[in-house]
């Protein structure tokens, strides 16, 4: 069985340590492995399913003889690294925005698009952790039934902006709880002109502006679910909002389908559907909640309703782990699927 | 200048309690206030703009000589006293959903209907607090766009579950804290079958689930919302969800009208509206939040946005402290529209 050299651009954050562990538990046949991050973290130590591995600084010379590569350092670092590391021959998994609506890349989903990994010319695009859940939820509604128009809101995990917001939460959370004066300083972003207390609040701003008033993630939600499903005329519009939740990002996803779909026939559909797991016995206040779903690889979809606002709609309530299949499993799987196709 | 004996009953829960605040706040012509509790708070003193009043239980006799009885005490007390109170020659507005769907009750929110009161016969509803919240936020646009469809998600804080769900989301995020164990036994509500843990967790559940898989929650929105707007033929869907919030409901809200309205139209015509205050500068990372608005009486609307999945289409992020608008104050201002009314 080939084995492969492998590199994680990005290892100290909470994708790329996810990445570590998820390249053990899933026994990826690896030959070799190098962690790679910014001048501030080399040195540092991080244990491996290859030992103890020390982290490098990311440089031009850090890919030489690797033969697949993770990026999940920022967008400006895929920017300057990813030409770089497939020059020197590596399959890039590119975990950032940088090039997702390249019409080059390949936006890959495995368990809605896989096929598209074929046209690959070295980088392929890891979709926005938000955007990959409703994409597994809504891939099999739109098989059987064509979606028209979706309607989502949604409930976002810190971790979803990187192990200082975890952290923040934590200190926000103590200092309220103790009746002492709360000093945000991380969300919505690093850069951003103020910040606001995650702690018991809700922030309804991810990622940057635009001059419509909506954030980039909102327009991730449209333009990549768009690419993925390959369905350019889905109509989607997004409200996307950060709350203290650590771990596991949660959707109120609308439908509008051509053809009518009972819930029964959703849930049913659903059921069957890979990579998703119904959770919807709402009279034993059984439905997917994000605080017990961390570490779980499926996505999670419940409170399936029809929308009786409109003849064929649906309502669903959809929550996934957003760094395991929102970033870091999903960037594993497509590495996967590859494998075993001989693509890689 | 009239006088009136006013009677609170659930004096001593969360809406009560701001009641008695907000009777204070604005100058309520009090000539008399009784409050009226279960047995198990007979007795309890507390402050009022009257002084020190002792809790009475509620009986058949409490009503004698009270001219206005405000009731937030759940339905089935509500089902039991109101009628008395009437009987007595009391004016009742009731915060509970006994009676609001009832043709021969009326559903105010005086903003949107206060004419609505002339009606009365004896009781007046005041509508459930995320339906009041939004009926403030979209009455200005359906009056110059007429709104065909509404999809709204919503997130809402703890003390809409009243006091015990506020100490269980401190006690349990406490515990989270320290690593201890969560023993959740307030949500989704006292009688569940399960309960579930509502610290750095969401629960997409609020109130009693129907056959059709929505909470009465839900269609507390969907059915209010048409009485109180007088627009039966208005469609709406709705996905309601618990937050780790103390205080201060919010809420995603899509919107199909008839007539096309550009964002800054939209932003305008609310700026304009009374009970409105439009928080909407995204450039400055400025929009609403809940933890950030307790004790305001304005419902704050932000993240103003033209909808383009639809031809006339907007998005609007909206936040209201629902124990004060969305209920004791909502109850106040009924009052104080038909003071001035001299209907009372």
């Amino acid at each position: 069985m080939k084995r492969y050299n492998v590199a994680i651009v990005g290892a100290t954050g909470a994708v790329g340590k996810e990445l570590i562990t998820l390249l053990g538990e899933r026994k990826f046949p690896l030959k070799s492995l190098r962690l790679l991050a910014s001048s501030r973290s080399k040195g540092m130590t991080m244990d491996t399913p290859m030992g103890p591995v020390v982290v490098e600084e990311t440089t031009s010379e850090s890919f030489d003889g690797i033969d697949v590569a993770f990026f999940s350092a920022g967008g400006s670092v895929s920017k300057q690294f990813a030409p770089i590391a497939v020059q020197s021959g590596a399959l890039v998994i590119d975990n950032t925005s940088a090039f997702r609506l390249d019409p080059d890349v390949p936006l890959v989903v495995p368990e809605v698009n896989a096929e598209a990994v074929r046209h690959h010319k070295g980088v392929i695009s890891n979709p926005n952790c938000s955007t990959t859940i409703m994409a597994v939820a809504i891939k099999p509604i739109h098989d059987q039934a064509k979606i028209k128009r979706i309607v989502v809101s949604t409930y976002q995990a810190v971790s979803g902006a990187g192990v200082k917001a975890i952290t923040a939460l934590e200190h926000e959370s103590r200092s309220h709880l103790a009746g002492e004066p709360v000093e945000p300083a991380v969300l919505p972003y690093a850069s951003a002109p103020t910040h606001h207390q995650i702690a018991f609040n809700l922030i309804p701003h991810i990622d940057v502006f635009d001059e419509m008033g909506y954030t980039k993630e909102e327009w991730k939600m449209v333009k990549e679910t768009q690419k993925i499903m390959n369905c350019p005329e889905m109509a989607i519009t997004a409200t996307t909002v950060r709350v203290p939740v650590f771990r596991c990002h949660s959707e109120s996803i609308n439908i509008e389908t051509e053809r009518k779909l009972t819930a029964s026939e959703a849930r049913e559909i659903l059921s069957q559907a890979s990579g998703i797991k119904v959770v919807d016995d709402p009279e034993q206040c059984i439905y997917p909640m994000p605080a017990h779903l961390s570490g779980s690889d499926e996505v999670f979809v419940g409170r399936i309703r029809e929308d009786n606002s409109i003849e064929k709609g649906l309502n669903l309530w959809v929550v996934g782990d957003q760094i395991r299949k929102g970033a870091a499993l999903n960037s594993l799987q497509i590495v996967e699927y590859m494998i075993s196709e001989a693509l890689v």
